[in-house]
Formats: C-alpha cells, sequence, structure tokens
C-alpha cells in the first residue's frame, strides 16, 4: 500500500440535501481515511480558506468518489462556499468541550448559565451530529429542566442568533402553543392590535409536517419573505408586519432542537417553553399572549397541564423582562372550515371582510385573544379589550389595517381557487359522528398543500351536525388531476374516516 | 406539477457504505416524495419481495438520481438482497411502538422485562434511526439502570442474536473491561486453561478505534474467522478456540449501543455491564473472570469504582445463572513491548516460547488469570491456581495446547516482520520520565496498524529507565516507505511526546 501524505482533497459538489446537516464522503480506501483512521460516522473538519466546518463523514466503496477527492453535500458547498474541483484540508474534528456539560447534566447535574450558553453556541455552530443533540434533547426531556436552567437556556438561544430592537416601549406578539388545524388567528389579531394602535412586529413559521403554516397561508394573500430592513420599514409604516420567520434568523438553536424532539416525539417542557418565548425576546417583543388550546388530542391534554405550564412561562418571561400572560381555549376541533394555506386564508378573508358565511369560531377566537392583547398593551381597560377589538373587526378598520400592511409588504393578493375539486357526499341521512383530524390533514398534504397553496380540504358540515344522504361533507381542491388522483386513490383505501351514521328514531 | 400515483422505484446501487446503518436517497422533486411528504432524515421501509427494511432519507438536489429511481446505500442493498434496477415499493416507516418505553424511561419509570425486550428487538431489527438510538443510549446513561433492569437489558441482548450451548457442564471465560495497550493475555490464558483440561471457546474483537484488537493480533498467527460448527470442531478437538467474534453473531444489539455511546464518550455503567455479561452467556459461558485494570488514564478510574462494578457484574451474572469473578489489577501502564497485530504477537509468543526477552509483566498478569480460572474451573484448589498455571507455562504444555489449536484453525504461522523500520533514539542521557499513550496510538496507526499487521511501535524502554543519549527508545514499523513517512511526519509535528529528562547529579 503506497500511503503519501495527503494533505488536500478536491471538492465533488454531490448535490445531496442533507437538511442542515453536512455531511461529506470520502473513498473507503482513500490514504487520508486509513490514516487519520476516518471512519463512517466520524465527525470532520473541513478547512476551505478562513472557513471552518464540522461534518458528519460517511465512506463510499464506489469509485464514484476518486482517492484524492471529497464529496460535499449541499449544506457543506453552501457553508464552504466552494466550488467542484476546489481544494480542502480535512481533519479529525477537536473534541467538544461543552459535551461535558450535557454528560453532567445526565449524571444529575444542574445546568449553569455558562453551560447553557457553550452547549448552544457549539449547537449552532454545527459542532454537535444528530447523535448528541438526541443526548442533549434527551438528557432535557419531560420536566428535567428547573425554572432557572429553561431560563438560561431561553437566554442562550436569545443569544445563538439575531436580536431585533425597536424604538416602541412596548411591542406586542401572540403565540398559540400546539396549533389546531385551520387556526389562522393571526392576520386578524395583528390587524385589530396594529388598528389599536400598538406595535406587533410579527412573524411566523411555515408548514413543516402540517398542510399550512401561518407564513404559508399568509404568502397567498401578499409577500412575507422580508428581510429584517423591509420588516422594518412596514411597521414604521404600519405599526405591524405579518412576515416569515425564517429569512430573519431569530433563536436559531431552536430549529436544530425542534428537529430531533420531532423525531423522537419527546415532550419537553423546557424546551418547548425555551422555544416559544426565545423567538418571542429575540424578535424584540416585550408582552406576549400565549394561547394554549386545551383537548384529548391537543399538545396540552389537561387543564392542570395548562396551568402548570403558564406558570412556568410567566416566571421565565419575568426574569428576562418580558411579560407573559396566557389564554387557555378549546382544542377540541379544528378552527374554521379550510384546511391548506389558500383556504385557511379565505376564512381569514371572510371574517375580516365581515361576510355572512365567515367561521364563527374563527371570528370569536381572534376577538377574544385581540382583546387580551390590547389590554396587555395598554390600549384597553382590563375587561374592554374584546368589545374594542369587535369595534375595530366590525367598523372595517381591521380589514383596512390589513390591506395597509399587505400593500407595505409588496401588495395584495386574493388566494387562488384550486381547479380541481372533488366534494365527497354522504351516502346516507344521519349525523357525523366522526372526524379524524390526522388523516384529513394528510388528505390535504397529498392533494398537494402546502407547496400548492391552492390545494387542500374544504369542511362543509361540523361534528355532530345533520346531514341528509347526498349532501356535500368536504371537498378535495388540488392543482393538478394528478394530484387530485393521488389524494382520490387514498381516500379509496380510508373510506371510513368521516362517518355519518344513521340515527335510531 | 404532474403528479401520478408512483407505485415502485428502480433500484440504483450508489456504493455509498453507511456501516450498519442503511440510508436511501430520492430526488426531493419526486413525485412520491413530495406526494408522501417525505423528507431528509424521514424514517423509510422498503419493500423488496418478502424482504423489508427500514431506512433514512436523504434528499438528492442534483440529478444523478431519476425521479422514478431510489438510490440505496450498500447496507440497505445487502439487507434487501437487490441489484441495479430492481423494482422496490416505498412507504412510511410504521411508528416505533417500544420508542413509548423509551420515553416513560425519560420520564422517570422504570423499565420492566417485556419493554427492555421490545426496544432490544426493534434496535436489533434496526428500526431505531441515530436519533432514537441516542435517546435510549441516553436515557440509561451515568447510573440511571439498575440491577433488575441491567439484567433485563443482558437478557433481552442476549436474546437478541444466536446463543451457543455447549455439551459441557463448565464453560470458562475471561474478559477485560477496559483494555491497556499491548495487554494481548487472552492467548496465553486460552491456552493454559485448555492444557488445564478446562473448555474456553473464546471469541474475541477486532479493533475498533485502537491499533490492535485480539482478533488482529491472533491472526497474525492463525485463521480466526471461523464460522459457528467451525468453532465447535476446534472446541471438540483442543478443549479451546480463539476465534474473532465476529462471524458469530452474539448478542448484535451490543454493537449497535457501543458505536453510539462511543460518539457521545457517554459512560453508562448498565450497558458496558449488559455488553460484557450478554456476550458471554451468548457464547454459553458459565463462568467469567473479569480483570478491571484500575488506573489514572484507564477506564475505571478507582478502586472504589471497580469494586461497585464488580458487586454488580457478579449480581447480575447470578440473576442470569452466570458465575462471575472479578480481578483488580494495575492499569497505570502499557502491557509488553509491542503496539500493533504482529508486536504484539511476538510479545504472546516470546512468553509461550518462554524466551528470555519475552515481557515479565504479560506473563505475570497472563499467569495470575490463568491461575484463578483454573480454580474457577474446579481445576485447582483456592490458592494453587497461579502454581498449576505456572507449571502449565514452563512445561511447554501452554506452548503445545496454543500450537494444537492454530492447527485445528488452519495452520500456525509466524507473525510477519515489517520491512521498513526507524529507530528513535534518545537526544540526551537521562531517564524516561514521560510516555503519552494516546500519542503512542496515533503513531501505530498511522504507520498501518492494525490493517497492515506487521506496522506498529516497538518499544525498547520503560518509564523511569536510564537511557544514555543515542540509546533506541522505541522503533516504528511500516510496511511502505509511503506509510512510514507518514509516521514521521507526524512525529516531526509532535516532537516531545516520549521525554527523557536529564538527571540533577
Amino acid at each position: 500500500m503506497e500511503m503519501q501524505p495527503l494533505k488536500q482533497l478536491k471538492v465533488r459538489c454531490l448535490g445531496i440535501g442533507t437538511h442542515w446537516h453536512p455531511v461529506v464522503f470520502l473513498h473507503i480506501d482513500s490514504g487520508i481515511a486509513r490514516s487519520e483512521g476516518l471512519a463512517t460516522q466520524s465527525r470532520i473538519e473541513l478547512v476551505a480558506g478562513e472557513r471552518v466546518l464540522t461534518a458528519t463523514l460517511d465512506m463510499v466503496t464506489d469509485h464514484f468518489i476518486a482517492d484524492d477527492e471529497i464529496g460535499l453535500s449541499d449544506a457543506a458547498v453552501a457553508a464552504l462556499q466552494v466550488s467542484e474541483g476546489d481544494l480542502i484540508t480535512v481533519r479529525h474534528a477537536p473534541a467538544i468541550d461543552s459535551l461535558h456539560q450535557v454528560r453532567s447534566k445526565l449524571y444529575g447535574h444542574q445546568l449553569g448559565r455558562q453551560a447553557m450558553q457553550d452547549i448552544v453556541t457549539d449547537i449552532v455552530a454545527g459542532h454537535y451530529s444528530d447523535i448528541m443533540l438526541a443526548a442533549f434533547v434527551t438528557a432535557c426531556a419531560g420536566s428535567r429542566l428547573d425554572v432557572r436552567e429553561i431560563t438560561y437556556l431561553t437566554d442562550a438561544m436569545v443569544k445563538s442568533g439575531q436580536r431585533l430592537h425597536w424604538p416602541q416601549a412596548v411591542i406586542v406578539d401572540k403565540h398559540c402553543l400546539g396549533g389546531l388545524p385551520g387556526n389562522r388567528t393571526t392576520p386578524i389579531v395583528v390587524a385589530i392590535a396594529a388598528a389599536a394602535g400598538l406595535t406587533m412586529p410579527k412573524s411566523s413559521s411555515r408548514a413543516i409536517t402540517s398542510p399550512a403554516g401561518s407564513a404559508d397561508t399568509l404568502e397567498t394573500m401578499m409577500p412575507v419573505q422580508l428581510d429584517v430592513n423591509a420588516m422594518r420599514q412596514v411597521v414604521e409604516r404600519c405599526g405591524a408586519c405579518m412576515v416569515w420567520g425564517g429569512a430573519v434568523a431569530l433563536s436559531p438553536a431552536d430549529d436544530l432542537l425542534i428537529r430531533v424532539e420531532r423525531a423522537l416525539d419527546l415532550d419537553s417542557e423546557g424546551q418547548m417553553i425555551a422555544s416559544v418565548l426565545s423567538k418571542k425576546i429575540a424578535a424584540g417583543s416585550t408582552h406576549v399572549l400565549i394561547d394554549l388550546p386545551v383537548g384529548p388530542t391537543a399538545k396540552v391534554r389537561s387543564e392542570a397541564q395548562a396551568r402548570h405550564l403558564a406558570e412556568i412561562l410567566v416566571q421565565v418571561g419575568s426574569e428576562l423582562g418580558l411579560t407573559v400572560r396566557t389564554h387557555l381555549s378549546d382544542g377540541s376541533q379544528p378552527v374554521g372550515r379550510g384546511i391548506g394555506p389558500a383556504l385557511e386564508a379565505r376564512d381569514v378573508l371572510a371574517v375580516l371582510r365581515r361576510q355572512p358565511e365567515a367561521p364563527q369560531d374563527l371570528r370569536e377566537r381572534a376577538l377574544t385573544l385581540a382583546g387580551l392583547l390590547l389590554e396587555m398593551g395598554g390600549v384597553a381597560e382590563p375587561g374592554q379589550g374584546q368589545g374594542r377589538a369587535t369595534q375595530i373587526l366590525d367598523s372595517g378598520e381591521a380589514l383596512a389595517r390589513f390591506m395597509l400592511i399587505a400593500a407595505a409588504q409588496g401588495g395584495f393578493h386574493e388566494p387562488g381557487i384550486a381547479p380541481y375539486q372533488h366534494a365527497v357526499l354522504a351516502d346516507r341521512d344521519g349525523v357525523v359522528t366522526f372526524i379524524n383530524n390526522r388523516f384529513l390533514s394528510r388528505l390535504a398534504k397529498l392533494s398537494g398543500a402546502p407547496a400548492d397553496s391552492a390545494a387542500g380540504i374544504d369542511f362543509h358540515i361540523r361534528l355532530g351536525e345533520r346531514v341528509s344522504r347526498g349532501d356535500r361533507l368536504y371537498s378535495i381542491h388540488a392543482t393538478s388531476p394528478g394530484a387530485l388522483a393521488y389524494a382520490l386513490d387514498f381516500l379509496a383505501q380510508h373510506p371510513h374516516e368521516v362517518r355519518v351514521e344513521g340515527e335510531f328514531v
């Protein structure tokens, strides 16, 4: 075996997109792999000029990567800003000091302020592999973080990214913890709050596993991908904005941790609280209203749990200078009629436009939250908020403010309507006794949501409603015959997820 | 977007070797990825005929994978036994029920027998992703498993693989917990035990991160890659064998867990104990001697820790019908002179052949352990074991038995000698005050060990020894000029890791 000191390797851009996580590929027999004792899953450090990146190594046995080459995933190419054929250096990644802190937590010790900061800094720098992230998430699972640790974690997460500052003394925000399908109160609450004189620079997320996120819904009506400067200008002009949070890089550690929590289906009270509050503090909020829907299939299952969470939210917020108010709401069934970006936007617009067919449940929820926010922000007396919010909505001020914001963000447009629709009919007279929300989410995604923004499900009935044979239960909306066929195929395999049962008279 | 129900995908064998862990690649815009809501890191199930495999998904943005294709890593190709162009079906992996048990452990509950069994079964079936494995390892870290849980885990690990049975009532084995470099007592102890009439079907591991494992060392003298039938025949004929354990598939869960523990540098007392004992029970052992080297840089750092471990080892062994005896030994420095497969084999042979230059520390350790094992196995009275072991070694019976076993395994051969050697000399008169064992391991690996079996380091001095300027301290052995150059290059960068200091007279 001839083994020459290999100092540099030639970059191959493989076009492999392993999400945020950079992966690189070496040939298993390459000199550098053997001499450095590199193996699959080794953590290695890549150096390209002044850029340094930690990546996970995979070995290839096929010869599509030569001995003097290194294959890079998209994330690695982007982070190092290299091109095909560039030379980079490779070395073992140094030991990660903050892992000691994770182990220490595992062995039962509390994490201090500096320890939490070191861990979060290493996570955001990309030094933690999936296995290490999972160990940290696991170490903090359940109720293993006390209020002090949650405070440190929140603070470290805020510091891990950008932090916005606003000239106004009071900056309000709202958050719904454990969303319900169709529960798009955000655009309505923001419009009312801004019309009432509050400052509300709202940023929302896109769907990750659901058929629509608030940002997806908003994007069917206006541009949402604004950078911080553009966002500032909108807020200056309108008192509020409704943008996608991804372009703003607030609390980037959060996204990394959530991905792992989701893979483990693990509830971590401490991380959930740090996640919510860190985004709000980083966004420059001073007063945050948190909606906690409680229901058997909601994230928060009992009132006791909701009260416990509420207490910690308020306490941690207070430690970090944030006024938090919580609101417990009914989380037993979806809100509104549409599932999917454009269909949910239609419901929002119907409420803002005071159309008779507007879903009342969405209107009521939005008014309750807006009312509480007006009281928190000091523009309504205690007990007067909801009345004032209703006035602003019913007078058309909320709609006007919504349109002002949309114009400032680049212009309002009506949400699209899907060209292919298929109505699912009741096969008998009776009562709607069962609606499987997970099935509906899946069906909406199969029809193309959220990528096809007009796709989704439109609900015509509610649980417990009486229907006659032939009545429309819900419609599937799609933007291509292929997508519609795909959804119908799935529906044919699962015919009993929305059930109508005959009544015994 | 045209989206047709894609039922089957064409296999592309990518030659990507992600170790045991199967990974598959889909194009990010493929119909199936979009419609099934598959994302990078999704767990998906592949079906090829009657074979079903769970794999982790990566998305590619480049077009080297077409829309109707799926790229498979080596592990996936091997598990499904498919070839380029074969058609396979893809679906979301079902939820893993045993993850509930992992979460339950995280939330503070004890794991019962069935829960442990379910978890281990799912792990061995490949249902756990790295993130999930890390969560389980973390949930069990430190001293979080009590004796009952360790017993259940050990038992589940035994049941996860093959279990050997032997006609003899007493089957002995030995294990060294936290090995020291050069500590190759195994071949000597096995030869003595078998010569004394005991049955010892020994299986050993190859190096993972060290310059040599016992199996690597043995392989420089005899074939070690025997299947279970061949192993049986050797044991029938010779009373013992010395094979590589990897071909026998004992306690396969262990390898999966160890990989994750190593990545986290996490000590899990319970898993370490389950790992050791499950391999021994699965191998059919009834009496096991466990050597616990204690030293500041050894795995076990204090005598108190060693005694605590010893107690649990004995207790769990007893629950599962295994007689365990522990022996605390000095773990402060390496054993023998060679580091690397052939050089360690040379030390072993020197002891067996009673050569005057044989390393005395290796001889003494082997005799102590062999003596204890003879007593445990009932072929020596308490207190008489070491004397009997010494007699067997010094009479040449141990050597004869070793050669008998080697012949039965396929024939003895002398370990190779590296053609390229470089002696590192003392640059002054003085005393050897410092030897960095981690540096030496690294240097041995850079010279080619363990893949080049003759490569490694040969030590000519010991800590505290007086040397004169120009005396040989150690030699680097390599099988090619390139490998030697590579090691020397590293040495030039780290010149002070073996230190001679002048004496003040």
